[in-house]
């Protein structure tokens, strides 16, 4: 390996660090449709927004031709603490594969909270602060976007609050101390907190909760509290818009060491990841200045773009919350129960629903027997234990990789890896116990939530 | 904190890093005493730790006079998947706490491992390897070092097999299933698979074993079994060696931008981190070219080198293992089932031991409440969940830091911090939960242990 320059992993330093996030939306030629509110069916106003999310977010959400917005230096700041992070060359792996792609990866998961969801979870807690707001609410399923809106809000000293799904609180009781020991309240949903914990809770006695539930009981507990707001990790603008950071800085790494990808792979379930780490690569594609193979990677079991539909939908499973121009399922769709991780959402970002639309984006979907096959393989060689959600593109980028392999193609292969699997070692024990499952969606299930679209698509 | 031009993180270049290992003996003028045959009382040569050892080992845990010993490039290539580690400026924490001082911490625990583990775990795979054998034998508690050596075994395709406390393989399958992940067996110990598994089963039917029991299982699957040999995570001069890497590389750091430490802190269990953190400032301290304040922090419930006695001791509970010339607390000792995290070994390195009879070296001893209300204050600023054993010497790095607010000094205090508890939220939880408790060995406790010390000190 000594024949090449490029160092197992490349880190930026501090001033090479982006100083302002890139908003993709200002550089694509059909805008993604506005958020339209649900009981009348107009487009959502700042005024309608600004009493569930920060004004600064709002502004954020709704900017559609602003290419470049500073990152406020409290913000770099405190990205200074995990970030840069490194874009791994996966020497080991290549050798393995006996491939003549390069692979590269660039690694989120060297945080506690262990995801790339920290990036926006701290500018969120940023602009709250700012606003002189006591404080924040939010869902969790699993715990990651819980755990890194915690240690967002400790730095800051804002109070957080989590509805983490019941059974998760009770199943998986260490990312509930993790967020404890950050200082966040973590209340089991659904709850006596709230309006719609205490109906659901009186209707359905002994409920589990889902994260619909909890979704509804964090809006209601920021909107009925004085100095609370909302806060979301994936799917939104603004939430892409942040994690345009990794894209940023992994653009950087890239082309000091004059590197140019021929493809790039993210996993997608929201897409806060691959919405961030393409995006100044999509700039470039949008222009017409280079080209790239862009691919989402979906689980089979919840395949919003390929086996979705292009529509208008509820971005919640309670369809209380706006509508969303997105490929969805339906929102009434559920993934099998035995789908490991995230990635269970029903839709997509309305950023790369409708650049997937555009023809800009490829997307494939993939079993998890064969994600975590993959997982165990990179784990083996590279020493990181991925997150399940992150060997989506793992399995991906193998793939790709084995087609170099027949091809003798030298491509360079860039992927996401999102986060590490540390809390999800209940799905790696039914791997390696040889019992996980695949539960792929029939035509008639999806076909059977789709027709629930809402009215506003006829 | 734009005053400085010092990064939050401070990363070398991989050229930068070290390329051979510091040992430490070369250096000292009272060197080590030797391990001893608990049968003849005599030192124990080449011949004897062979079957045991891997022979390039037993020549490095014996060896006293070479001061730098090559890194081969194969165990480099590997450093280089997650090392160097960063050397961190503390500022939020300097800031929270009000102090003058400047606080640094050299973090290990960016890697699947969790720990500093990882770096002899990877030299004693490489060397077993390299000797043709089949495969190595451990045993592990909570699973700190089975998960680092299962990792680095299954980088060089070795066999693994590692023995877990029962109790700990029962109630803590995540560290468990991280190794099978990485193709090690994990076997519950006591086990039917060796002689002195079943006797003890026998004997004891029911038991939930303990550490003295998996050790000499491993060792006795190592010695009865054709190309297997045993090894270990801690305590050993060859640990000590290759934990170097900590110290040179937080040197080269440090030097790189004109930094002198005044403290530098560890955390003492068999003593391989803080033997491998301090290797070159030590180096300078015992040439009379450099002064530094080097402290070892010990848990009040386990405290070797505050309470304990300077003499030949077994290293194991099961007074089957080598004697060994250290402070210790008699090898029938045993800390609280209370204590938690590792720390817990009754011993201590004979290197380490000799350094701090001589007077190079300070020991304090912390409570483990304090120590948990160190390593939260320290997570919400500093964002990393540390791990048990490392937050001891975050409670002593903060102590210092408090004590420089008084007197207004503006000392540097360098640290290890040596990994993250992602897999101690059962402690963290009792923390949170206002229930955990100190409890600290009575004189008693310790005059009743000591008294069993081998004859050979007589």
């Amino acid at each position: 390996m000594s024949e090449t320059k490029i160092p197992y992993k490349i880190y930026l330093e501090e001033e090479e660090m982006p100083k302002a996030w890139y908003n993709l939306r200002a550089d694509m030629k059909n805008k993604p449709e506005p958020l339209l509110n649900p009981g009348t069916g107009k487009p959502l106003t700042k005024e309608e927004l600004s009493p569930i999310f920060c004004e600064e977010l709002v502004d954020q959400e709704l900017d559609d031709t602003t290419a470049f917005i500073p990152i406020p230096d409290e913000i770099r700041d405190f990205y200074k603490m995990y970030r840069p992070s490194p874009l791994v060359r996966a020497y080991c792996l290549e050798k393995k594969l006996g491939t003549p792609a390069k692979i590269y990866y660039k690694f989120e998961g060297n945080n506690t909270s262990g995801s790339h969801k920290l990036n926006s979870a701290i500018a969120q807690a940023y602009y709250a602060k700012k606003q002189g707001l006591k404080g924040v609410t939010t869902e969790t399923g699993a715990g990651q976007w819980g755990t890194a809106l915690s240690m967002a809000c400790s730095y800051f000293d804002l109070d957080c609050k989590v509805y983490m799904v019941k059974v998760s609180y009770e199943q998986k009781p260490f990312r509930r101390e993790v967020m404890r020991t950050y200082g966040a309240s973590v209340v089991p949903s659904p709850s006596e907190t709230t309006e719609v914990g205490k109906k659901i809770l009186s209707e359905h006695p002994g409920t589990t909760g889902s994260l619909g539930c909890a979704i509804s009981e964090a809006v209601e507990a920021a909107t009925k509290n004085e100095g609370y707001r909302y806060v979301l990790g994936s799917v939104l603008n603004q939430v892409l818009l942040h994690q345009s950071v990794i894209g940023l800085e992994t653009k950087t790494a890239l082309d000091k060491y004059g590197i140019k990808p021929d493809i790039i792979i993210g996993c997608a379930g929201g897409g806060s990841n691959l919405g961030g780490l393409i995006a100044p690569f999509m700039r470039e594609k949008l222009k017409g200045e280079a080209d790239y193979r862009i691919v989402a990677v979906e689980p089979a079991s919840c395949p919003s773009f390929t086996r979705g539909t292009f529509a208008y939908d509820f971005c919640d499973t309670g369809m209380i919350c706006p509508l969303a121009k997105m490929y969805t399922l339906g929102s009434s769709f559920i993934p099998s129960a035995n789908h490991a991780g995230g990635l269970r959402f029903h839709g997509m970002s309305t950023i790369l629903s409708q650049l997937y639309h555009d023809g800009y984006m490829e997307a494939v979907s993939v079993e998890q027997s064969s994600v975590f096959e993959a997982a165990e393989q990179f784990a083996r060689v590279e020493g990181i234990l991925p997150a399940p959600e992150s060997s989506h593109a793992i399995r991906a980028a193998i793939d790709e990789a084995l087609k170099c392999k027949e091809t003798g193609e030298e491509k360079t292969i860039v992927f996401g890896l999102t986060g590490t699997g540390y809390f999800d070692l209940v799905a790696y024990e039914k791997y390696n116990d040889g019992v996980m499952t695949d539960e792929i969606p029939t035509d008639e299930d999806i076909a059977a939530s789709v027709a629930k679209l809402p009215k506003v698509n006829a």
